[in-house]
């Protein structure tokens, strides 16, 4: 057995999310269809992390064991070969050691969120950013955003039916750019607990637009109750955009 | 009647081009039948200048004449509203004087051509991008370019079906930037001719790649004859970005 180590690229928009269920679309059904019609074998994908339905990916990894070494450029031109017409696309390929697992042996994730700030409709962008009509100050999102540095227990950010033991987590960083409309929200931590990054992004639009200062965001923090958050962002907005290893 | 001046954006991908066909679908279409359900009349919409199909756009301005003043915010607003399902949205309006013409009162007109540039297929930029598989230098393509700049006879670049007098045109700006596998091609001049854009980036891929040197695409330049150039790029890549005024 081979382990291959893949980067992959997903649009998000029309899955179920990466993993597989039983009645709807998902990223990791379609890789394991692709890697069938390779290979011949039924092969198990697994991903660093199970993105939600509509979230897009530029950097998801993954790992599968292969019967037998292939250059790298044919497991990428097969695959994509056999991805068509889904909207999914191998970067990279390259053969690993049999102890690398794309979920446990990650140390760290990071997502980008972008959202689109202006009155007009989306139209290039539609189902790739949030749509917000309001005018949102990226600075005063950039300055509050900070109190969410480091470790926490983040209960605020995590959905209901998160399944993680401990809601304790360590952002390593969370920033927030802005070019003309469009504002980008950069996070990493070497795990993110079930829908934190979009949670966050819904409590830093309520920063952006002033109905919200940065002692609020704080009291949501300590509060450890997702009731004191706001509503969790969109999936059109996210990417998954790296894990390192 | 009040002269209104619009911005526009558009997703050029299932359209036939700016202007009014017979048995496709434009822009040019669309807008008028959203100024209709507006206003009740019958209002032409006059473009800065008329893309192609599959072109898009970031910035189009285009002119039109209503019967009486509204409020800016109220035109954005019916017109977006109008124009759904469509990928088209008017991003800002504004009353202009009744001399302002969107084509002739023009003097600049400013492109981007997108280039991504890797072996895997494109997913998130699929028909936003021209989707290249070889390596390109966008330092070779930006110093190459240079010898655009300035007033030529573009002949060499120039569609077949290209209706201007004179194929001399003034290039004012033609950058080549790099950002990880998205080469972007910046373009200003007062007037393009048609395809002008499209065949410069065919040309400037043969230089990306080293098929081409710079003297080469002088030569093409010089020589003012459209066979020596190399194929048009796809509509695809390219977006009409900013009218000046």
């Amino acid at each position: 057995m081979v382990r291959i180590k893949v980067t992959i690229e997903y649009d998000g928009s029309n899955f179920c999310g990466w993993q597989r269920q039983q009645n709807a679309l998902s990223v990791q059904e379609c890789l394991e269809d692709a890697l069938y019609k390779f290979t011949g074998g039924n092969i198990t994908v697994f991903a660093a992390g199970r993105t939600d339905a509509g979230v897009h990916a530029r950097g998801q990894v993954a790992h599968f064991d292969l019967p037998r070494t292939y250059p790298a450029l044919e497991i990428i031109g097969a695959l994509n070969h056999h991805l068509r017409p889904h909207p999914i696309a191998i970067i990279t390929a390259e053969q690993v050691s049999d102890t690398f697992h794309a979920r446990f042996s990650a140390i760290e994730r990071e997502y980008v969120y972008k959202i689109i700030a202006r009155p007009a409709p989306l139209v290039l962008e539609r189902k790739r950013a949030w749509h917000i009509r309001e005018t949102l100050s990226a600075p005063h999102m950039h300055a509050a955003a900070q109190v969410l540095l480091g470790k926490h227990d983040f209960s605020s950010f995590r959905a209901s039916q998160c399944q993680a033991k401990s809601a304790i987590r360590t952002l390593n960083t969370i920033s927030v750019l802005q070019q003309d409309e469009v504002i980008s929200i950069h996070l990493a931590a070497p795990s993110f607990l079930h829908n934190q990054v979009r949670i966050i992004v819904g409590c830093l639009r309520q920063v952006g637009n002033n109905n919200w200062d940065a002692a609020k965001l704080s009291t949501v923090l300590k509060g450890r109750d997702r009731t004191m958050a706001a509503a969790t962002a969109p999936a059109c907005g996210l990417y998954f955009s790296k894990v390192s290893y």
